[in-house]
This record gives C-alpha cells, structure tokens and sequence, in this order.
C-alpha cells in the first residue's frame, strides 16, 4: 500500500498545532502510512526535526520543502499578506512532478475519523475538493459571491480542506492568472488564497460535505438544527473526518472554551507525551 | 513487568461506558498491560466476550468474577439497592487471596492520563486511596459528616476511585460489621456504599488531591476558581487521571451536553471502531 500523501504550508507560530492537526491524522488513522510534504520559508531546523521525528514515531515521512527567496519573485503582495499566501495554491509548482493526487490540510484541523473514503474520491473531472459552510451561507454566501462576482460558482468554498488534483492543476492553473487576478482585485481581498480559489476556480471544485469534511467547530447548533438534531455529539465524532477550528479564537490558546475544547486540549496533550 | 490490576463490579445496563472506560485507560497508558477484574451477577456471556475481546486486543486480560446467588445471602438489602452495593467493599472476599492491591475504577470514568503515579501510592497504612469532591465541601460536606457522623474522619469521599489494599482489608473489614452498619442505619443511607466507606473506614483512607484523581466533570467552574485559574481545560488534559462523569446525566446519553462532552463522545467512537 502507498502512502497516502499529505500537503501543509506554514510558517513558525503554526508548529504546535501542525503537530496536535498530525498526531491526530495518525491516530485516527492507525491504518495508513503518511508522507507529509511540509512547504514552508521561515521555520528552524530543530523545528523541522521536531515534526519529522513526531512523523516517524507513527511511521510516516516529512518531506520539508523549502521556499527560496526569489521563487514567486514576480508575484504582488499587499497589506500584511506575505507570499505564503500563495503556497496553497501553487503547491503543484513546488510538488514532485510524479505526485498526482495530494490533501491539502490547515493548521487548525482535527482529524477524529478515518479519511480514507474522502481521500479516494474520484476527482479525476475537478481540480479540487472541497466544501462550503453550510448554515452560514445566507449573508456570507450571497456576499461572497457577488464580492467575488462568481456567480457560475456553486457557493464560496472554504480552503482548509482541499483534496488537489495535481495532474489537472499543472495543466490548468497558470500563475499569471493568479498574478492578474490579485493586481485587479486586492482591494476586495478578505482572505486572499480562499478568495482567489473561489474566484478563479471555484466551477472546478467538488463540492463535498462540510459536516464531514470540513466542520466548523464553531457552529455545532448550526449544524444540529440544519439536520433536524441528526448531527448530535454522538455523529459527530462518529462521522465527522476533518473538525475545524475556524475564526479567529484559537483552540491551543488558553482561554478557549467551546464544547469542542476538551477534545482539542486533549490531542494537544497527546502530542507533547 | 506485572499487569496492573484494576477492579470493575458491573450489571448489564453499564457495559457501554465500561468498555468506553476500559478503552480510555488502554489507550492512555500504551505502556501497561492489566488484569481487568470484573465482578458480575446479571450480564450475559456474549457481553463478557464482547468485553474480554476489547481487552485481548489492548494485550490485558478479563478475569470475569461471577458472584453467585448464595453469596452475601446475610446481606441486608433495602428499597430499590440490590446486594450489588457490597461487590465494592467486599470485593477483597471474592478477588483471588494472592492479590494484594488492586485499583477500583466505576464505569462513568474517562482516563485520561497514566495511572501509574496513583497506582503505586504507598497505602500501606491505609485501607484505601480516595479522593474528596472540593469545591461542593461546603455544604454537602458538612451535611454528609452530620449524617454519617464521622466527625474523625477528615471529609466525606466519593467512591468511584479507590486505591485498595487488599491485605489489610482482609484483617479489618468485617462484613459482619458492614451488614450491622447498614441495618442500624438504612434511613439515613442515600449512596449506600459510598456512605459505609465513609461511615466506616473514612479514617483509615489515603487522601489524594481529586482534580487529579476523581475530577468530577460537571464542575469545571469550580475547579478552575478554587485553583485560582490554575486548572483551565489545558491543565486538566495535560494532568488529571481520572475524569469522573457523576452525578444523574451521563455522558453516554444522547443529550449530555457541557465542555467534556466531545472528549467523552470521543472515545465512545474509538471504542465502537
């Protein structure tokens, strides 16, 4: 069996829950094997080696893929954005070119089941595969969409999950695009990589499920009252893949105190065993 | 290395949370390997290998302990309380003689740490390791000491985690006086095993600190007060042993709803899969 492939970007501040969102894919995942391509341009060394060993501890490989300088030399930047924000999306340029299929994850995820019925999706006609919030599409969509101006689009998909299809990425996705694309509209730009992906590609993306793929940890009632109380504690942590930690409160700071709290304080303690 | 010895006393109706706590204890302490001690009166044998099999696959064991009919047929029983209210504090009578130590855990527990810090307390001076419930002392406390007048004994402790050594218990509990204490004092009794330990043998107990060993899970708010901000949910996944889910709601149930809820549904998933 080969080892299912993993995509990360980040930067230094994002160490501590890249590994808690790691310990819990391995977890969770007893089963699988992980190579872990990890693309980043200002973390340490002894960082790099903390999250390789928690990897091989559960008999996966960290692939660090470092971004030089003067790569993306040609690409705008604006505000506090730096040109991270473009990893995501041009992943596939810094990828191995053998690598057809990979998942993108953030940071701020939980794994809590097994991914690989998601993972296996047949992507084959998309770039993408991602989900949309549901529930909080009334204003947000709507706005979104016309801010974005995709109406074509299904909806505004959010960018913390995206299963790539590299293979159609390398042959569609041209960063002069994306480069255009910024210059013209940075004074629109909210959340520029989610922006861009919905914007210029968002009738190429796969719409999956976000209360398995992609779960808003703030909005339990949401998903609860949409399903008719179908969605209970009880499904979620029997079916829910990926719990993510969305907004701007985080999970690993101290004073974060949601029903989802335990649970990510709990893998937090896992890692550091 | 020994396994640890851990003793469960059990009808039907709690054979759910005590695989969902057995899970929780494997998957805590990945280093140890237990004799799970299980004393029993009604569960049937599909339910005993259902539980054996859980264990087998953690390599520990289950040593199902069937009390029969006959046995304790001196005990007085009262109001809905069957003779299982004697399975905890007798339990030295039908645990094989070469034990000398064993950890009683109730089935509304999560661990969540390793237990081998409080397993290996020196008890020998005492007949149990226990801890008392803070923060609900004041009242509560006063009203239990009243009640039970154990004015000696230095508080009122909850049962659901006891430390027991077995040898002295074997010279100094008497069921005799037990059965003599139950009869004399049935109005009163409203928890009765918790009570007669308490009544009985409250000062021959260990004291140990109980955010760490019997943290009880409805009162997050009082510990985190009492401590003065000290045990906050990271405190608490990063120390606290035993997670105790008393009182009436229990966690298993659909509707349970505060911030352990997750964790607790959490390891209901695991022990499903």
């Amino acid at each position: 069996m080969t080892n299912l492939k993993i995509l990360v970007t980040l930067d230094s501040n994002y160490i501590t829950p890249l590994k808690i969102m790691l310990k819990s894919l391995f977890l969770n995942n007893p089963h699988e094997k992980f190579d872990i391509y990890m693309i980043y341009a200002s973390i340490t060394n002894e960082e790099i080696e903390d999250v390789a060993s928690l990897c091989e501890k559960h008999k996966s490989k960290l692939i660090p893929l470092y971004v030089r300088e003067d790569m993306f030399s040609d690409a705008p930047v604006f505000l506090h954005y730096t040109k991270a924000m473009y990893y995501r999306l041009l992943a596939f340029e810094l990828l191995p070119k053998t690598l057809t299929k990979i998942l993108y994850l953030d940071p701020d995820i939980l794994v809590i089941n097994k991914l690989t019925d998601f993972y296996t999706l047949d992507i084959n006609d998309y770039l993408y595969a991602a989900a949309m919030h549901s529930g909080i599409t009334g204003f947000t969509e709507s706005f979104n969409k016309f801010r974005l101006k995709t109406y074509e689009a299904a909806g505004y998909y959010n960018s913390g999950v995206l299963l790539m299809n590299l293979d159609l990425q390398r042959k569609y996705i041209k960063k002069e695009d994306i480069f255009k694309y910024v210059k013209e509209h940075e004074k629109e730009l909210l959340l520029p990589d989610q922006d861009i992906l919905n914007a210029l590609y968002g009738h190429q993306i796969l719409s999956v499920c976000d209360s398995l793929y992609n779960y808003d940890a703030r909005r339990y009632h949401t998903y609860f009252i949409l399903s008719e109380g179908k969605y209970n504690m009880d499904w979620v942590m029997e079916n829910t893949v990926f719990l993510h930690f969305c907004g701007k409160s985080k999970p690993w700071k101290r004073n974060y105190a949601n029903r989802f709290s335990s649970l990510y304080k709990h893998y937090a303690a896992l890692t550091k065993r």
